[in-house]
Formats: C-alpha cells, sequence, structure tokens
C-alpha cells in the first residue's frame, strides 16, 4: 500500500493508468489521504463535475490486514452536492482487496473526451481500462451480475448506477460485500456523480494472488489485534446491541428520547415507530430465511449488518440501516418496513444516497407530490430517478435542489446537505456536529448521539447546549483519525468506553507501521485533517454562515420536548478553536 | 412620499396595512431605500420565502415628478435565487403612481397563515387588502384584463404570474405600462418568488385625485429638467439609436463587437445575428402596425420600447429588448424574431424574468432536451413552467439549479443568476460587473460596455484587463446614484459623454429638495450604498469566492478573438477598495 495509481481519463489517447510513491502523501490513509489530495491538487473553484475535479479512493492505514473492522474505504473529491471538500466512506470488500492490491489510492482526474463508458480493471498483473458501452445505465445489481460473469464470485467492485452517470448529486458510490451483492455505499455528497463525470462505471478489483499486508513487528500487531476484538466484542453496543439488531436499534431508543425526527422535522416521536424498529426488522429477518446478524466486509466482528427477504422468501435487499428507515420512514410518516426495504433496494441499484433520498421523498410530500405515510406513491418517486425523468431528476439532485425547485421553505440541509436521523434540537451535540461538519450535515462527522443519548462516552444533557461544543469537537477530531485508519466508526463505542481497547488501536498503528505513537499524535492527526478541510472550503468560498442550520430549528420548537436549538453562533464558530 | 406604507401580511385576524413616516430611512429613495430597508431589517441568514424576508417596493428620489425618465421602480428583498441581497428595478407607470400617492415605499412583511391569495388597493382614500383566490395561477395578461374591469384603464398594478405563485426562483414582477399592459418587469433574482411568499398576487395603483410631486423650488426644477431633457435628445445614443431601434440596437454592435454569446458562450458572433437584429425588428414593427418608437413609462423622453405584432396584425408583446433577444436567440441559436416575441410574451405572462429563462433554454439545450436553433422546442420549453410540470418548475428556477439537474459543467453564472448578453472574455469590463456585483451577474449594475464597446465616457480596450476595474467599480457606484433618483439607466450614456447634463440632474435633485449635493455627495451615495449590499451579502456568508466568474471564461478562449478572461482575482477583490 505505498502507491498511488492515478488514472488519467482525458489523456490524449484515451485514459491512462500510472503508478507513483506516495511521496509527500506518505503515512496517510483513508480520510486523511483523500482530504490531504483534494486539498493540495483541486483548485476550490472549479467546478466539482470539471476535468480539475479528482476523486480519490483510499483504503484506510490499517486496512488490508487482519485488524479486525479495518475495512472502510473514503472517496473524496470535491462535492456537486455541497460546494464544498467530501469524504464519504463504506463498508464492503473494496478496502481490504484494494490495499491488498497495494495501493494506497486510486485518482480519477481529467475527463474523457468522448462518450464512452469505462471500466478499470487492477489486478496482480496491472491496471486495464476499457470502454465498455453496454454497461450504460445499468443498475448496480445487474451490472455487478455482468461483472461476476466475467471475473468470477471473488472480485469487489466499486461502481455506479444511472444516478452517477446521470450526474445526480445524490448520487452514490456503492462497494460489494461479502456475497458480492452492490450493498455498501459511500453515500454522501453526490460522490457518485464525480464518478460519472470522470466516465468511470466500475472499478473491478482482484486480490487473488495478493497476500495480507504484513505488519513491522507481526507478533505485537497480532496481539494488539486480540485486545482491540475482545473489547469490541465485549462492550454492550458493539457485542450486543449493534450485532442483534442492526443500527436500527436505534429507532426505539431515539424515538423515545424525542429526537427521531418526524413529518419533516415537525415532531420528535412517531406513531409508527416499533413497526419499523431494528427489533421488528430483525424478527421479520429472521421469520423469512434472511439474517438478522451479518457482517459487511471479511474481519468484522460486530456484524451489524443483516440481509432482509421479501415475503416470499426472497433476497430483496441488505438489512436497511437506521438511517435510511429513519428517513423513508418517520420523516415520511411511513410505517411500512417492506416498503422502505424496497426503496432501499432500488436507490442501491440506482446509485444513490439513501439519507439524501429519504429526506427528499419527504420535501417532495410537503411540497404536494404525494401524501406523507403513502409508501406506494414514495416508490414511485424513487422509481422516477430510475427513469430519469424530469422529476426524478429533480429528487435524485437531493433535498436542497428539491426545496428550490419546489417553493419550499422548510428545508432540512447544512451546505445543502441533507440531515440526518437526530433532531438537532432534541440532540444539541449532533447539531453542533451538523452545523459545523466541513461535509454539511453528516451524523457521522461527530457522533455526539453517544454522550446525549446512549450514555457512552460520558453523559451531556441532550436538551440543553452547555457541553455540546466540547463534546462535538473532540468527536470530530476522533472521527477524521477513525476515518483515516479505514475502522469501522462503531469501534468508537468500545474505546470512548473502554481505555484499553483504544489503546490497542493506537498499538496496532504503531506495530503495523512501526511508530510510537502517543494519545496527543493522534488527536493532532485528527486536527491536521479537520484543518486541511476548512481550509479547503474557506477558499471554495465557505464561512461561519455556512456552518449554522436552517433557522426553524432556533425558532420552531420540537414535541415533546418542545426545545429549539440553543447553541449560540459564537460557540459554533469556536468548534475549530484549538 | 414621505410615508412607508407596510404590510404585515402575517398579522393576527389577517394582514394589516400601517403607516410610518421616513425616521431614518428619510433622504432615501429606489434602490438606495430597499438596500437599506433590506439590509438594516432582513435577518441574512434567513430563508428568502420565510416570514423574515420583507419585500420592498420604493419609487426613485425623483419618481412622481416632471422629471423625464423618472418612471424606475426599485423591488428589494434577500434574493431566492443568489442568497443574497436584491434590488431589481423595472420600468412602467407603478413608480410615478406609487410616488404621487406619497409612498416612498411599500414594505410587504410577515407570510399569511392561511393559502389565500391577496389582493392590495391603493388609492386616495388609503389602503385595502382582501382575498381574491380568483385571480390564482392567473397569467399576468389575463390578471390585468380583469383588474382594468374592477378598477378602470388608470390605474397602475404590480403583480405576479403564475411562476411567482409558484415561488420559483427565476419568477419576476411585472409592471404596467402605459397602455396598461404588464410588460416591464423587475426581472432578476426571483423577488417574483418573494411576493408569491407574501401571497400578494397583485398591488393595484390609483393615483386619480393626487397630484405631480412638488418641488421646493419649482422654478429651479423645471429649468434643470429642460437642460435635462435637451441633454438626453441630443446624445447620439438616447436621442438616435435607441428612438429608433430600441434596445437591440446592440444585438448589430456587440456581434460585430465579437461578444455576443452564442451556443451557451461558445462563440463571439451569431450567423443569424441580423436576422434578429434591432433594425430588423423595427422594419418587421413597423410593417406590422405595431411600434417602433414607444416610452415604457409617461414622461419618458428617450423611448426605447416598441409594440410588436404578430404576422396578423395583432398585438403580441412589448418589442422584446435586446437581453431577451440575445438570451432566446444567439445563446439558443435561434434567428426567429417571432418565435422569441412569442417566448417574451409568454415569459411576460408566466412572470419570469426572461434573460434568466433563456440562459436556461440554452442550458436545456446543453442537455440534449431541444436541439439548439430548434424554436418550436424552445417554446415549448417555455410552456412547461407555465404548465408547471417538474420539468417547468426546473427551468423556471433557473440556469445554475438546471444545471445541477442536468449534470451540466459550463453553466454561466455569478452567485446563481445567469450571466446577461455580454461575454465578459470580448467585454472584460463588464465581466468585472459580472463578478463583482453585489446582485449576481448583472450587466446594469455596472454597464461596462459604454467604454468597453460604445466609446461612451472614454475608451477602454474591451480585450485586456486593463482599466477594467476603475471602469467597472465608477459605473457600480454611479449605477447605485442612478437606481436611487428612479432614473432610467439609458441617461447614462448622456450624463457621462455630458458635463451639463449630469449637472442638471443633481441640480434637479437639489432643486427637488432643497439641498446642495455635489459631485462628491453623489459619489458618496452610491459608494454607501453599495457598502451595505456588500455588509448585507458578508452576513448571508459571501465572500471573494463568490465573486469569481465560472472558471471556462478564464481557460476556453473565445472566438472571433480568442480571448479568456484575464482580470486578476486580486484586482476583482479591489473593486470595493475606496
Amino acid at each position: 500500500m505505498d502507491k498511488i495509481l492515478r488514472i488519467d481519463m482525458g489523456a490524449k489517447g484515451g485514459p491512462k493508468a500510472s503508478e507513483a510513491e506516495l511521496g509527500d502523501y506518505a503515512g496517510m490513509g483513508g480520510r486523511g489521504l483523500t482530504s490531504a489530495i483534494v486539498s493540495r491538487e483541486v483548485p476550490p473553484l472549479c467546478h466539482p463535475l470539471s476535468a480539475d475535479n479528482k476523486l480519490v479512493i483510499a483504503p484506510g492505514l490499517l486496512s488490508g490486514t487482519i485488524a479486525a473492522n479495518s475495512g472502510r474505504i473514503s472517496i473524496g473529491c470535491k462535492s456537486p452536492l455541497t460546494g464544498g471538500i467530501k469524504e464519504s466512506n463504506a463498508g464492503g470488500q473494496a478496502a481490504q482487496v484494494l490495499a491488498r492490491l497495494g495501493y494506497a489510492a486510486i485518482v480519477l482526474e481529467g475527463e474523457p473526451g468522448d462518450d464512452n463508458l469505462y471500466k478499470v480493471v487492477i489486478n496482480k498483473d496491472g491496471v486495464k481500462i476499457e470502454a465498455d458501452n453496454s454497461l450504460k445505465m445499468l443498475g448496480n445489481y445487474d451490472l455487478i451480475d455482468k461483472i461476476k460473469e466475467a471475473y468470477g464470485e471473488k472480485v469487489a467492485c466499486i461502481s455506479i448506477g444511472p444516478a452517477g452517470e446521470m450526474k445526480l448529486t445524490a448520487a452514490s458510490i456503492a462497494c460489494t460485500d461479502m456475497e458480492q451483492r452492490p450493498t455498501r455505499h459511500a453515500g454522501r455528497g453526490g460522490v457518485g456523480a464525480v464518478m460519472g463525470a470522470k466516465g468511470v462505471k466500475v472499478i473491478v478489483l482482484d486480490d487473488a494472488g495478493m497476500k495480507m499486508r504484513p505488519p513491522k513487528d507481526p507478533e505485537k500487531f497480532k496481539e494488539a489485534n486480540k485486545v482491540w476484538v475482545e473489547g469490541l466484542r465485549k462492550h454492550p453496543v458493539t457485542g450486543e446491541g449493534l450485532p442483534a439488531y442492526g443500527t436500527n436499534v436505534l429507532t426505539n431508543v431515539v424515538n423515545e428520547a424525542g429526537a427521531l425526527p418526524t413529518r419533516n422535522f415537525r415532531f420528535g416521536r412517531f406513531e409508527g415507530a416499533s413497526k419499523v424498529s431494528g427489533e421488528t426488522e430483525a424478527e421479520i429477518e429472521t421469520a423469512r430465511g434472511g439474517m438478522a446478524t451479518h457482517g459487511c466486509h471479511a474481519g468484522c466482528v460486530i456484524r451489524c449488518s443483516g440481509v432482509y427477504h421479501d415475503k416470499d422468501g426472497h433476497y430483496m435487499t441488505k438489512q436497511p440501516e437506521y438511517e435510511t428507515i429513519w428517513a423513508h420512514g418517520a420523516h415520511c410518516e411511513i410505517d411500512d418496513l417492506d416498503a422502505i426495504a424496497m426503496m432501499d433496494r432500488l436507490e442501491d441499484d440506482y446509485g444513490l444516497d439513501t439519507i439524501e433520498m429519504g429526506v427528499t421523498i419527504g420535501l417532495a410530500m410537503e411540497a404536494g407530490l404525494a401524501e406523507f405515510g403513502d409508501a406506494e406513491a414514495a416508490i414511485n418517486l424513487v422509481k422516477e430517478v430510475g427513469k430519469g425523468t424530469p422529476l426524478g431528476r429533480v429528487l435524485g439532485s437531493g433535498a436542497a435542489v428539491t426545496g428550490q425547485v419546489y417553493g419550499l421553505e422548510k428545508v432540512p440541509v447544512v451546505k445543502k446537505q441533507a440531515l440526518p436521523a437526530y433532531d438537532p434540537r432534541a440532540v444539541q451535540g449532533i447539531g453542533v456536529t451538523y452545523a459545523t461538519s466541513t461535509m454539511g450535515a453528516d451524523h457521522t462527522a461527530g457522533y455526539a448521539v453517544t454522550a446525549n443519548v446512549l450514555q457512552v462516552g460520558g453523559n451531556v444533557d441532550p436538551l440543553k447546549p452547555e457541553g455540546q461544543i466540547e463534546l462535538s469537537r473532540n468527536l470530530q477530531v476522533a472521527t477524521a483519525v477513525i476515518d483515516s485508519l479505514g475502522m469501522c466508526l462503531f469501534i468508537a463505542f468500545a474505546t470512548l468506553d473502554q481505555p484499553e481497547t483504544f489503546q490497542a488501536l493506537v498499538d496496532m498503528v504503531n506495530a503495523f507501521y512501526g511508530l510510537s505513537l502517543n494519545d496527543e499524535d493522534v488527536v493532532d492527526l485528527g486536527k491536521s485533517i479537520l484543518t486541511s478541510e476548512r481550509e479547503f472550503n474557506k477558499k471554495a468560498g465557505f464561512t461561519a454562515a455556512d456552518d449554522r442550520l436552517p433557522e426553524f430549528f432556533k425558532k420552531d420548537s420540537l414535541p415533546p420536548h418542545n426545545v429549539t436549538f440553543e447553541v449560540k453562533d459564537e460557540e459554533l464558530d469556536s468548534v475549530f478553536n484549538w
């Protein structure tokens, strides 16, 4: 993992690959590397769909090793949705396989001068780039079926669906899971549109003949990983809640907390919550022969994923995540899990961010295009995107555009990115993260739900402004590091609560790379990543005015706690003062 | 004109009007007043369609007097298109009538709590606000017919069409002309959407029984106006070119200069230019019994307007302006005047900015929704907006949204507002104005075409960066003053070239208000307006990054001169350094 593969899609005579040492980027991985390349090499004022933008795909520093849960892949660029820097990461097999192929990053550059759609195949023998227009407008599922036929059952794929080809700003990039299903998405910020603008449909990664990456100190590494695994297994969230019910374990918890945004952020509790909860979901999955517990990539010991079958017992989609369930569920007042699973399936197939899409469907309801609660109408709205109709293109452009096109006033976005599944009035810490994250509204960027609701890593009253800045700041710093290691964010629960688990993670990095980092070094790494991202955004025109929630969160109080967002603007502006 | 009429559309028990003295706003008019009220009273981060935004309608300081060409009305708000401050002004009768009714401004505030559509009627007896849902979704022409039936042939109207009701961000506000046709529009920045959000369909202004506003020094005022009128009549642009051929006199001139943006800013000359030129237009108008010379408001001595009839000699629309002809013509490679006039008619009727719409249709062609040059397809695209289809709503949201929804890279906007009819590479001075104006891309904000192309007010090589900053700066300052006086921008030609005409204007202001302003005071006024607008925009999140042209103007050279935009970023940042 000491090379960067650059593919110039606009090279004379057709796309051309070249490899180089890491050079200035040595020691970087995942989000640290994608953000470094974007902030150093992409002109902040370029059009995100232009030749000047770059799509950087980087496994984490520990990906491709035996370290448990190190399978996240970071995808970075200038976002066509937010206009700022973007790193969106996904699970699945791609990170491990790409890392074992020896690449710290693939960088797609330039833009093809023709209308061809390209396929990139990388294996131990090198890189092949070929036009394959038979792939045009294929859904991710059909695409992967074709790839399987040609390249077998073991390759990992990174691909876009029709949404990415249409360059829609809610387009995601799909990564295949262990069963070669295109279900793990780098969802946020329209990264799929940038891949579409580069003319690349799919990157096929084949690590046959390649080995697990070797640590500098194999013994210490193995030992640290053992403590690491034990830590993840013994924490109640990663050892019990997540495996049993998946991320959707949160529906009942957040609903109970009065923080489940319902009917486009009007209420904090949803009547139909129990019908779409993780508990109900697991029951249905088990009853229909799906799976309630499943890992999205080899080496995962949390196994928060699952497999969702239809009523006839046939595979429909991976277990829809909490955010997906919320966006299509409470936000739209839909309490029908099968309908939500169908939308999840369609969105994975078209290649769309399920958060952005669910929020957008709720806005379409707000605009009168469908009734709140009408599941069939919601499914049909998603299908519009697949058909590429004008309405579909609007919806596929996300919440901010849909709000503008339909003249809506209540549009829950920050930096034009749709808010996720926690109302910032009832979880004020996550409100700070939504407002200030370099990424736009993003729960994963500093998941303050931990101390606000779950009582993990401390306990900060979710309804009050006190303590939220520090909480969000610390989590944003820590997350930047986690996203650089290739670690699944869920490891945070155990590392926040169990000092020895955190230490095991540091030990793994040190043993793998022959380093002697301490806590402070880790914090510094996180800060430096955030600083480079903030610098890019500043040059792209972002100011403190962009670090704000929509005004209605300050004005309209949220039942049942009847709270508004109380963190002051000046406090928000202090998040990155260190 | 010493009162402000405030209408609180969200008052308990229904909309409520109240009057107050000017107070802190004394001495302000037109753009100076709209920008002062918006920058002091509207929260910069509010949603433009929310109750917090205000729509300010203000005649100029000399409106309602006998001063020639003082009939511009300024309409200001936070723009739903740009997100910044907006002043868009229009001709027609409204400014004179409103001024004579004694109002320095009407301010629409709040938002109605119901779905009613309101009509506001103002006459010598006071203000009446009533719900009239029979007006819903009427085009401006049908609306005005109804108003005429009810209120007679002498009232002036300020109204929105279906586009404003749909809150589309390309929606304009129409003002009736002398023949009570809704043809003079405050077009830019989506002001119509804000009027729609306020729930007001039409403001009927009836000045029966009211008198011309009296000057403090009637003799001096009369004398100054005489010199003023002579000055306007003797300048070749305002005395000959504009009356004979209207604003469209520019098509041949700008085409000759290689600066007529063609096929979405790919070329600087359009093969079909002569077919849509002012000369051809005047010929057609005369031949069909329309009018080639006509004033848009009483008291105009330039008379650059006209009346365009269809092939059968029936009224179709007012003489389409140069900007309209360009946007639907060269930009879309359409050389059919009748088709362009039809689109002008439709857009006036729906209440749409013809610049924004024409540019957007060109982008729809870029996206493959129609062929460049296909006039019938273009007309059908405009009709989509009237129907309120999803496609129509996208187009009616303007160029930036359409570019995003269709994944386009070449989107000619600044601050999300579409560029007007002069390529900034071949008229670099106007490029400086487009980039730096507080309004977004706006030719009227600092019309450097004067010295760059027309050799009015000096002579600055249009193809080189030298001298453009100063040129644009001075014009932006002067324009802010002109827009505050209620003066038509075209008076600038004579005041730039003829010192005595400029002096006559200052003399009129002094005589009317009993002041003794000198040149320096006038410049200071302009600067203070721009400063308050810049301040608002800064608080709304604008930075130097927003004062830039799209990157392709710096990269792709424009034939026939094969030039790129050469003014440096640092220079752009110096425009407001005084």
